[in-house]
């Protein structure tokens, strides 16, 4: 490694470190197609051989992330004289790059190793215990995934509480100290509002009878999507059991969902959650590709987009005000004598649920607040996993008033545990708290906001959103970014605030 | 590297071996995925970025597979006296991975990118100059890759010609001197052959007229693959606009078609072939997963399963006697009237063709010799590129009797030189010539072939072919194989006598 004290060193030493940011880009790249592939296409027989490819491949690109050649790299071009001189997205992407450098490295191989083998197998378990409604048998794994997250929670270090080194790695610089204060606040005033609700003598009736043939419902899906700023020049939309985005690169980013003939609206919001996400990807400035900074920041962030377009645009009154004409369209027969208001207050039905991705967006952040404090206290060692069903149903009494009959519906419903994904749930009330903040800010720079969306003009905002979040990539912190956004950092009272307003509307509060 | 004196020493290192034959397996594994990818799935515009994502997987794969570790394990597992220690399939395995290690050491890096870089850019230029009927827009990059084929074939090295050296990477062990005789023989039968067809009194007529519904093409397809030994549970079958076939891994084997409304024939006979090549990688022994010797042993073998089930099964008599009627009530209102033994004689219509892959199995050979001797010439330096559109259009006349009105039907119509794939073609006839000495060895062991077929238990054949040979993946080579097989070396007897035995049929000759 040449000292960095003259210009051409500088220079050759960011060539270095960007072909080295390029090759792990693309390793993670080929990761995402092979997850991708197990999931939509691979034949059944061909599903396990791949997990090997993966295990491989993950290895690789662990090694070549803990190299020595990219530390010094990265310490070189951490020093402050060095940072003055980079661009911001060469700084970006040696920020994110020595990030996971610095927590890796504390990770030995081993246990990077004995923790992918276990997560690996116990998600086979969790499937098959989540089946037969028994969470005895997957206990005994999950205790083991609880102690080797804590391993890494220990190896990574934290100030305050060890689920903060864990916080860390799902939404950078998040701690257990904002989010008992922010979900403190959410709690309180979602329950209150819950009550209000929960009393009105307005309450909407359900306007989705009978069977709705698949293939009109994805047909739907792909007008409505390329219609809210989804390009399928850049992406795909399949079937699987569970729905999700996945970013091959800023050409190629993909989603799927599911279908069942009863349940239209599940799959229909499920499709412009992922929409929400895929635009944000494809909208990242193309100059990054090949690089760490070319996918959107965070989950927190990412969250926000997904759930902005869902529920602030997909169900907002405006949005059918446009579209309810064309989804009557695909379903002849349906929604007969149907009002948009009535078809509105229908996918606004706020009710508790066992289930979290059933949710609707008010009760869905207490389901969250369920899992982080039962996470937080078993990193914490105040909780042990075989209290975990009788805590979840005291908790879901306590929060939404109505307890699972089975763990199935319960303690199990959730693949995240399984995993060994500790620290990812709270992302989910983040995101749906920075939509919030960002649709306050919006309704500032548009206050036809809804007009705009009455029109059918969707490409003003989706271009707005390009401009001030899609674009940058992960060139800006989260917390960065939000203030950026929307002049201040986090704000839970937006979120209470859209609740209040919308759900006032609904119910006739 | 410890010595290889002592038994726990040789386990240590035919270990250390192994997991590098599976790492490089799984690279490879990976690059099948994204190729199948790029072809089959990827929007258009996340095409461009995944060529650069399989340069640095293959990058690091070419590294690997000629770093000193595996050169030092391979020097000590081929010393003779190791080499007797070692079971079959470890043998093999070592033998294949030397094979190329030796070949890849000799090209130095910088040309292994340059001949990377050029054939993939090649590419692009080939499909605009035969789309424009342009072949001097293709000349100056046919010329570049000419020169970097010979430079790889100085560089590997070869006895008597320069083309051996290249040959022997489709088909180790390939010779001119071989090919010349082979080529000789089989061409002036062939031309016999083909001056009797065309005199027969006797011509088929064809059977196919009008349009046929290609979701009806795609599902007999999907009707008759399965009793064919395809396991759609180990595969898939999807369309691209030239169909192949790809294997993952032993569970994962893929395959893909394309149909034409007016052409089913031609897709109905692609798919059969596919299907050829799909059952011998899917009856590999599933022990030999992760290994490089879990897929079929060289071109021509591969090629002799495919060309078996598409022409000595999929265009004989007894098959059709057998799936006719399944074919036609996939297709109401046609073939009415018309006998099975007709539309048997329409699929085996013998008429020179301007395109290779649109060619009868009679005249098939005929391209592959043109484009034998032609490339055999460019490597030596006996011809230049420029001469080749003139050269082509004169062997066509020659051979086949027709000369094509376009450089787009004539020379520019075969990828194979833009990837710099020089020495390929001959294993097109090779399998051909393959075929028919496995079908003679078949015929001994079940004189009543026909009657299983006509019975519909191909399964019955499907078995002797994985015991026989595509279980054993590429534990023998290939004349090790034919001659396990069939008792003897390649002999070109067999194709002739199989033309002239089912031509004299099919044209009363």
């Amino acid at each position: 490694m040449p000292p960095v004290n003259r210009l051409e060193n500088l220079e050759a030493i960011v060539q270095q470190f960007k072909e080295l940011d390029e090759t792990m880009t693309h390793y993670s790249d080929m990761l995402s197609l092979a997850g991708w592939d197990q999931q939509v296409m691979a034949p059944p027989k061909g599903k396990s051989y791949f997990s090997k490819v993966r295990g491989t491949l993950s290895t690789e690109l662990f090694r070549l992330a803990t190299s020595d050649q990219i530390g010094e790299l990265l310490n070189a071009l951490s020093r402050p004289e060095v940072q003055q001189q980079l661009d911001a997205a060469t700084k970006a992407a040696v920020r994110e790059r020595k990030r996971s450098y610095d927590k890796d490295k504390k990770i030995p191989e081993k246990l990077h190793k004995d923790f992918t083998i276990h997560t690996a197998n116990a998600r086979t378990v969790w499937e098959e215990a989540r089946k037969e409604n028994h969470f005895e048998k997957f206990r005994p794994t999950l205790e083991r995934t609880v102690e080797l997250v804590r391993q890494y929670s220990e190896l990574y270090g934290y100030e305050k509480h060890p689920y903060d080194a864990l916080l860390d790695d799902y939404e950078p610089g998040l701690t257990v100290e904002q989010l008992d204060r922010i979900f403190g606040t959410l709690r309180e005033r979602t329950v209150q509002l819950l009550e209000r609700i929960r009393h009105s003598p307005q309450q909407p009736r359900h306007a989705f009878e009978g069977a709705f043939d698949v293939s009109q419902q994805e047909k739907f899906n792909l007008h409505i999507i390329p219609l809210l700023g989804y390009d399928l020049d850049a992406g795909r939309l399949d079937v699987t059991a569970h729905p999700f985005a996945i970013t091959m690169n800023v050409g190629d980013v993909r989603i799927t969902t599911r279908y069942f003939e009863n349940d239209p609206k599940g799959s229909l919001f499920a499709t412009i959650h992922e929409t929400g996400h895929a635009i944000y990807e494809q909208g990242v400035n193309a100059e990054y590709e090949g690089s760490v900074i070319s996918s959107g920041v965070s989950l927190g962030i990412h969250e926000s987009q997904s759930r902005f377009l869902e529920n602030m645009v997909g169900r907002s009154e405006a949005f059918w005000e446009r579209y309810f004409g064309d989804y009557k369209s695909f379903f002849p027969g349906k929604f007969e004598n149907l009002s948009v208001r009535d078809f509105y207050r229908s996918v606004n039905i706020v009710a508790p649920t066992f289930i979290r991705v059933e949710a609707d967006e008010v009760t869905y952040n207490l389901h969250i607040m369920i899992r982080y404090e039962l996470e937080k206290g078993l990193v914490a060692g105040e909780l042990e996993v075989k209290d975990l069903p009788r805590l979840w149903n005291e908790k879901m009494r306590e929060y939404l008033g109505v307890e699972p009959p089975t763990d199935t519906l319960g303690v199990l419903q959730d693949v995240h545990w399984a995993y060994g994904a500790f620290g990812y749930f709270p992302t989910y009330t983040l995101g749906n708290l920075y939509s919030a903040q960002i649709r306050k800010t919006i309704l500032k720079q548009f206050p036809d906001f809804y007009d705009i969306i009455r029109r059918g003009q969707f490409s003003v905002i989706r271009e707005w959103l390009r401009e001030n979040i899609h674009q940058h990539g992960s060139v800006y912190t989260p917390s960065e970014l939000i203030e950026r956004v929307t002049g201040e950092p986090l704000n839970p009272d937006y979120l209470v605030e859209y609740f209040e307003e919308k759900y006032s509307d609904v119910y006739g509060l």
